[in-house]
């Protein structure tokens, strides 16, 4: 019944767009009552994209069991990641919603308006986590959209591959950019020249001019600095 | 007759909605005939948002007004800037428009989309220039999320202040953070210990169990790469 409800739903959005379906029309070509609808779903959003209460509840959960000692980049990444697993548990749905999202600017709209949700979440978290620097607040908004779009570009990957390639992969390489770029324990094979399976790292920005001399400087000072992370 | 159609429009998204109020609505409550309101805007949305298709179009113009040698994260978040100013030309109708899309689902999901049009002019951009990076696409897709980031916090902080804050000052402590990430040549002040005058630095990622001749070699060997950008 959830299936022939997904299908007539994906049908007719196709075919008259988002905005001009009603869920007397999908249950009139399903075959079923209004009450079987609103039984798997709350509202026609959710025939869509049914699963993403339950991941922004899961990446809540999960940033919230932090302890604070957590590398903050490193477990914002690891809680984007949680939301490519739950794409990647149901691969031809996925793909196939995909494939409708492209094409019905009413379901793009909405799917932004959930990405933008998780990266709220992110960014909550992050800010927390960096209160106490006088640049925390923008770090944490460029960092949790980082994280998203990261995830976004893995996923995008893996579902124009038809959901045919390594997700695990994908969203590795991914994630090991931003937290190569941010995170003081990037993860193995980190971008940006971090030491596999190293789990704490030095960055420098450095002028190009400057003697080596002051670079060596800079490193020390960084060293310093990025305990208090 | 454009104010009035504008405070017409904005007096009945905020007490119907976005979605429930129709073209005639605002003609009736302004006191103008329909053929005046489409004189002023094509659509229902360009009466909330009237000049982002001119920030688009002026934004793409600036990106590709680059000669290819110009330091690619600078020139995107010089074009980001551009969208900043837009809404500090006009700061009162910026910040009532901020307060009444904070407030109406349907605004929000619009502005969302536009936001997302920016994000994707930026990465077509990126991607382009970082074309023979073999991480190329991630890279740009991430940098112009960060961007737009960026740009969004600088333009919410301006916003909040009822547009009376320093809107250059916020966009560029803001973009500095940016470029102080990934950019060879940020901005004068950049973050993370870019020396200010610096056109150029070293980004350098170890270990922090490297021993420190290590960190040289890698700082050498970053000089080295770093051209290559």
């Amino acid at each position: 019944m959830r299936e022939a409800l997904v299908a007539a739903a994906f049908e007719l959005f196709l075919e008259r767009g988002f905005e001009q379906t009603t869920i007397d029309d999908i249950v009139s070509l399903a075959g079923v009552g209004r009450r079987s609808f609103f039984r798997y779903f709350p509202a026609k959003e959710d025939v869509v994209f049914p699963d993403h209460e339950r991941g922004l509840a899961d990446m809540t959960e999960f940033l919230e069991s932090g302890t604070g000692e957590e590398d903050p980049v490193k477990h914002a990444s690891d809680a984007a990641r949680l939301v490519l697993r739950m794409y990647a548990e149901q691969p031809s749905f996925s793909v196939q919603r995909y494939r409708l999202t492209r094409k019905v600017p009413g379901l793009r709209a909405y799917e932004l308006s959930v990405v933008w949700r998780y990266e709220h979440t992110l960014a909550h978290y992050l800010r927390g986590r960096f209160a106490d620097r006088p640049d925390g607040a923008l770090r944490a908004d460029v960092i949790a959209a980082a994280v998203v779009a990261a995830h976004n570009h893995a996923l995008r990957t893996w579902l124009r591959s038809g959901g045919e390639s390594d997700w695990v992969a994908e969203v590795e390489s991914a994630m090991a950019f931003v937290t190569g770029t941010w995170s003081d324990r990037p993860a193995e094979g980190a971008a940006d020249g971090g030491e596999p399976g190293a789990d704490e790292v030095v960055v420098l920005v450095a002028s190009r001019r400057a003697p080596l001399w002051r670079m060596v400087q800079g490193i020390e000072s960084a060293l310093g600095e990025s305990r208090k992370v």
